[in-house]
């Protein structure tokens, strides 16, 4: 039976969770928080970093022998399975708790209800999914690639009110306000890896990295370049700077240049008529471990992405400002490239999820809609 | 002196005066609420249609001889000069009430203040000022018309989140949802012109009525079609519906169609290659008591208006869909043409006023700030 008793700890399990959102990768985020009989709290816990000890074998530690009788709340179905530390049911029914309630069951379909399995063969009472939304979508990136080998994509983008990111002449700073560009840098921080195109480095050189954010311990996210030619300029601003960097280039690219081989990996994938399959290059990057990747790139990559269904989110900043179309000849850039639609209903519908002023700009962040019309 | 009692009558003076907004035009709104000495209420009365009692009137009416001694609220400064119905100033001195409390003063800058003056010289207590922002808010346009000659303008737009507004082929039909369009309906009714653009015209042959609006009495707004080269249709649906239609022309324009000479009225202007004066055109209107006008246009016509600092207000529905560019030979259609930029900040800033969802929809309203960058 769940109470309300349950709700409260496991939301207080999920917030412990949270503090390791920026660190654990490629490892979920998970919490745990221990009560005794009266629901009286005993000790708690959060996975921290990848290698290092999980939630529950931290929050047994601190609790000693207290752990007897008692309940263990954890976001996560504990593990039953050798990782790189102990499997965590083991723990759990040595210390002789008495109870386990846990939020989502293991999402690698594999190993998915074994923690359950063990702990009710010990005799340990189970109850799950309690506050399973909560912590599903702190871990929806470790879900999808669980599920499907691929990371979760998100789509940040920024334009004005009338979807143009950059003028004709190329000029795109600064379209959105500085609270806008602060966000975005904490955004960045709770993802794997950045990925853009080659066009975007050539044309505006970004670094792609964590600044700015009130984050105590920033881990650099992969930066990831989509660069068939592999023009990638060996003296780009991102290779200089801590964390690595992956170049995504046509398998037929000869001429690898030296210097930039000793300042990113280079991974040569097959492309047809110039444009990679984006699907092999997101199943490279699950393989990888990389749970969640953020594209911040032109309107032909975003545009690819969206037409061949690999974008779960989109997160739009729109700036308080219209810049207008341009001349025809010299057009203001717009946001993507989806090809000619001849109806009003072939466009991408988005479901809006959540939706906020930051600073002077309007951030809405959207699912897509992939129905079959 | 001013007090809560005096903020909480005025507040429903301004209530009263809002139910006028579908109809005073091209009069003010403006509500009344009498009461005693105990701020106990006596009776109340808003304009509902020019030609028809002002506000004062009917409350002091309702009032009879209890007006004595009493109190006065009313939204505008009560008028001392003779209109289609007799000074207001007057009726109240009349009435021997003891003390009058206004919202704002009459923007009629040749007769600012003069009721003021006459309520002291007949030793009544007047104390103005009292939700002045609120009750200048809802009469905006009549102010602007009477201190400039000129009405509001107000853009209404509508797109997709990437600020498309048509597909290359034409289609927009239907952008924003069922619940967007009804508001619009609402909206328009509180507009006293709808003004829109021959290329509009011939593309989506729009009513630009008031329909589906939950509205008891809706007075169809003027609409104003600028057509320089006269190509109106005469069958145009709009010229068959109730309300009047004005198309403005090029003053050279000839071979005037008989048929829809009769349909509509014709005004010549000049004009400067092939481009009316938009500030001369909105002067014609401010002309014959327009105070406000919504426009419901293509790029060149609003883009126009935005350039030559005519627009006061943007309300701009964002319907949750992205449709791309289209192809460079056939690009999907953007929301303003406002010429080429070179910097970002050239681009038209807003500051938005409001922000809401309208259905599936976000709603934004912003005025323009109209800076010498």
């Amino acid at each position: 039976m769940i109470n309300n008793s349950d709700i409260e700890r496991m939301s207080q399990a999920i917030q412990l969770a949270r503090l390791g959102q920026y660190t654990t990768r490629p490892n979920p985020n998970v919490g745990c928080v221990i009560t005794d009989q009266n629901n009286n709290f005993i000790a708690s816990g959060y996975h921290r970093q990848a290698g290092q000890a999980h939630a529950e074998i931290i929050a047994l530690q601190a609790a000693a022998e207290r752990a007897q009788n008692s309940t263990v709340y954890v976001t996560l179905e504990p593990c039953c399975h050798q990782g790189k530390t102990g499997p965590c049911a083991e723990a759990l029914i040595a210390a002789k708790v008495k109870r386990v309630v846990f939020a989502m069951q293991d999402p690698n379909p594999l190993v998915a209800g074994n923690g359950r399995a063990a702990l009710l063969a010990a005799g340990i009472q189970v109850d799950s999914d309690v506050c399973r939304d909560q912590a599903q979508a702190l871990n929806r990136g470790f879900i999808k690639r669980m599920q499907t080998g691929l990371p979760w994509v998100t789509i940040k983008t920024a334009s004005s009110l009338d979807g143009r990111t950059a003028l004709a002449n190329g000029c795109s700073q600064w379209i959105t306000s500085a609270a806008a560009r602060r966000d975005v840098h904490t955004m960045r921080a709770r993802y794997d890896a950045i990925m853009t195109g080659i066009g975007t480095v050539l044309a505006d050189d970004p670094r792609l990295n964590v600044r700015n954010a009130d984050i105590e311990q920033v881990v650099q996210p992969l930066r990831v370049v989509m660069d068939p030619n592999l023009t990638m300029p060996s003296d780009a601003k991102m290779l200089g700077l801590a964390g690595q960097t992956l170049v995504f280039t046509d398998k037929n690219s000869s001429d690898i240049d030296l210097k930039l081989s000793q300042q990113c990996e280079i991974v040569p994938l097959d492309t047809h008529n110039g444009r990679f399959d984006m699907r092999t290059v997101l199943a490279c990057l699950g393989a990888r471990e990389i749970n969640n990747v953020m594209v911040e790139a032109g309107s032909t990559l975003c545009g690819a992405l969206i037409k061949h269904h690999c974008v779960d989110e989109i997160v739009h900043y729109l700036a308080p400002t219209y810049l207008g179309e341009g001349q025809p000849e010299a057009a203001n850039k717009g946001m993507f490239n989806l090809g000619s639609l001849t109806a009003i209903d072939q466009g991408i519908g988005l479901t809006i999820t959540d939706q906020r002023n930051i600073g002077v700009d309007v951030r809405i962040t959207a699912s897509i809609s992939y129905s079959t019309k």
